[in-house]
């Protein structure tokens, strides 16, 4: 049996958007800048894709500027706000444990002589409110939040946030990375107050190479790449049709009956977790029930290294995460996210992530509790000789 | 009967592309940075694109990085080098004749305060190597140039350029947007002398959102986006892995038989340009022979505004662009590269340009012929009325 649960770091890409995208790859495959037919004719499936994920966030589709991913989105909306609006102030807020493209984003800023708060988070991984407020101040330009977190799944509260940044910096933009929240909940950002949301492709079962970012009307922001000004001027370089048009039909897909999947989801969330944590000294990190995203599972296994379970699973045919996902084989530090959490020392590389997602099954779920059931003692024993 | 005479604004994918693109959204979906073998497999499919690559460049894989496209080539090139050799110096050289997405970028170091020179060029397009030799001086930290231009297909002195930049200007780095050339012609970097390289997968039956730079090893650069530290750190964000495995595939395979393909769209150039010199006020831009790209035809038609010649001949299933192509329905400015080379006034807006591919036919050529036989003098007529 195999059972890929590493569905936060990327997913297989739905039938419908390969079908579409072939279709543009190898029949309507012209330049969205071209005047001719060809052209108005790639030009109007970035129309079509703009109206479908427009109309899961319900706002216009004129808000949507599309981009080669979630790390490009997390990057224009951080780097091009605060560079749109230098006269705004010089302080942008952010959180402990946000992903690499929101954290390295940030740290350039620092390094150009912007302050940077990286505002606590509780042991579950929740941003301090009050921290926030205490953060708040005149110079504050940019206060960026994920809304589920990438490692754990903890779901901010983006909204309660927003009311405290209204109301005690003004002048500040709100963006939310929705990279791992775009695609399992419900996402309103008109009624979450908010100026910016990223969401890349291929965490929902879209193309890798595709995301987008919305950018509430009249909110200023400067491109990151020049060139032909191409969406709106916003993001020069001859448009990934393909990509695009394969994001807009995943976000249209996996939007459809959305409560009915996350629900699949959370009922195999709860389920893992509540058998998982019967196996002595393994232990669950972050919020139960919806306080998290419904696809993610941050497991710690007392005495046993998260490389040496994911290797274990991983004969077994089960594809899972140690700690985060990104680049994770590039980078060997320790994760920020917990750390932040306060995770004791000896469980910090013995952390590991499943992540689901609508089509994961029970079987594959009980399949993986076996595996973990079978492999964890064995290798306890086989450390301790 | 069709024509798609417009492959300089974007290309058909090739079937051997899409076949292997198709597979790794399907089945080999893994995210690179993932520890397990989903991830260590996709990780080879870039790895396998970059050697296929490197091999048609005879350059060194590791000194391929892969983008999402040409204008992040260019963009990466221009404002990554620029930044990491600060010390370096404050003056930038380009064209007149570049392509948007070099000459925005030099637009921005403009703005924070580097000296840019537009070295001019002559009536055929071929930059003028003495102004380059006065433009260079102790400042020069990046001269960027164009190899084959987009409009009207002018090959640049690139290794007489690099001659006299290394002479006089020691501590310069040099860049060539290659995008309309790669594909075309041989291209040897290190026989070149030069630092950087830009390529888009679109343009040579590649997908739409690849691209990648040569960085010469040892180059000094900076990321433009920042985040999980993927392609050396030179490009953060999960790797398009489909659309660069899609890449590396059609440059392996347009470098298949190079030169009997440069040959056989030298041959349809030259039939074409002879032909359609016979109407009229017919004149063609640029130079002949392989003093020119072999797939580009700049032509002008007196008395005929060129969105009418345009619209005219897509009546008639012929597909072909009006002046440049990317973002040319944005910006209704005219082309700089057609008043760099001084196109008299009456014909700058009154230029289309024709573009071929390898698989373009004699057939294809002779009926546009026809066309435009037919349809120069009815639009003449109906203009004088």
């Amino acid at each position: 049996m195999e059972a890929y649960l590493d569905n936060s770091a990327t997913t297989k890409c739905s039938r419908r958007a390969i079908e579409l995208m072939v279709q543009l790859f190898a029949e309507d495959y012209g330049n969205p800048s071209s005047l001719h037919t060809m052209g108005s004719k790639a030009e109007a499936y970035i129309k079509e894709a703009g109206k479908k994920i427009a109309k899961t966030l319900k706002v216009s589709e004129k808000e949507i500027v599309f981009t080669s991913g979630g790390t490009e989105a997390n990057n224009l909306a951080i780097l091009g706000s605060v560079g749109a609006n230098k006269r705004a102030g010089t302080h942008v807020i952010t959180s402990a444990v946000e992903h690499a493209s929101v954290q390295q984003p940030a740290e350039q800023l620092q390094k150009l002589g912007y302050k940077v708060t990286y505002l606590p988070v509780d042991a579950e991984g929740v941003i301090l409110l009050e921290a926030l407020e205490d953060a708040l101040d005149e110079e504050t330009v940019l206060v960026s939040l994920m809304q589920a977190n990438n490692e754990i799944g903890t779901i901010e509260p983006i909204k309660e946030a927003a009311e405290r940044i209204r109301r005690l910096a003004p002048k500040a933009l709100i963006h939310v990375d929705a990279i791992q929240s775009y695609g399992k909940m419900i996402i309103r950002p008109k009624e979450l107050d908010i100026d910016l949301l990223s969401v890349s492709g291929h965490k929902i079962h879209g193309p890798k190479g595709s995301g987008f970012l919305y950018i509430k009307d009249k909110t200023k922001i400067n491109p990151l790449l020049f060139g032909g000004g191409q969406q709106k001027g916003l993001r020069s370089g001859t448009e990934n049709v393909p990509a695009i048009a394969g994001l807009g039909e995943a976000a249209a897909e996996i939007y459809e009956n959305l409560e009915e999947k996350a629900g699949h989801m959370y009922e195999l969330r709860e389920y893992f977790i509540r058998e998982v944590t019967k196996i002595p000294g393994v232990t669950v990190n972050g919020r139960s029930g919806t306080g998290s995203a419904p696809h993610i599972v941050s497991v710690s296994v007392e005495g046993v290294r998260s490389e040496v379970l994911l290797h274990s699973l991983e004969e077994r045919g089960i594809y899972i995460s140690a700690g985060s996902a990104c680049s994770s084989n590039h980078k060997k530090s320790v994760s920020r996210t917990l750390l932040a959490i306060g995770l004791k020392q000896n469980l910090l590389e013995s952390t590991v992530r499943f992540s689901f997602c609508d089509k994961t099954t029970k079987e594959e779920i009980a399949y993986a509790l076996e595996c973990m059931n079978e492999i964890i003692p064995f290798r306890r024993k086989f450390t301790r000789k």
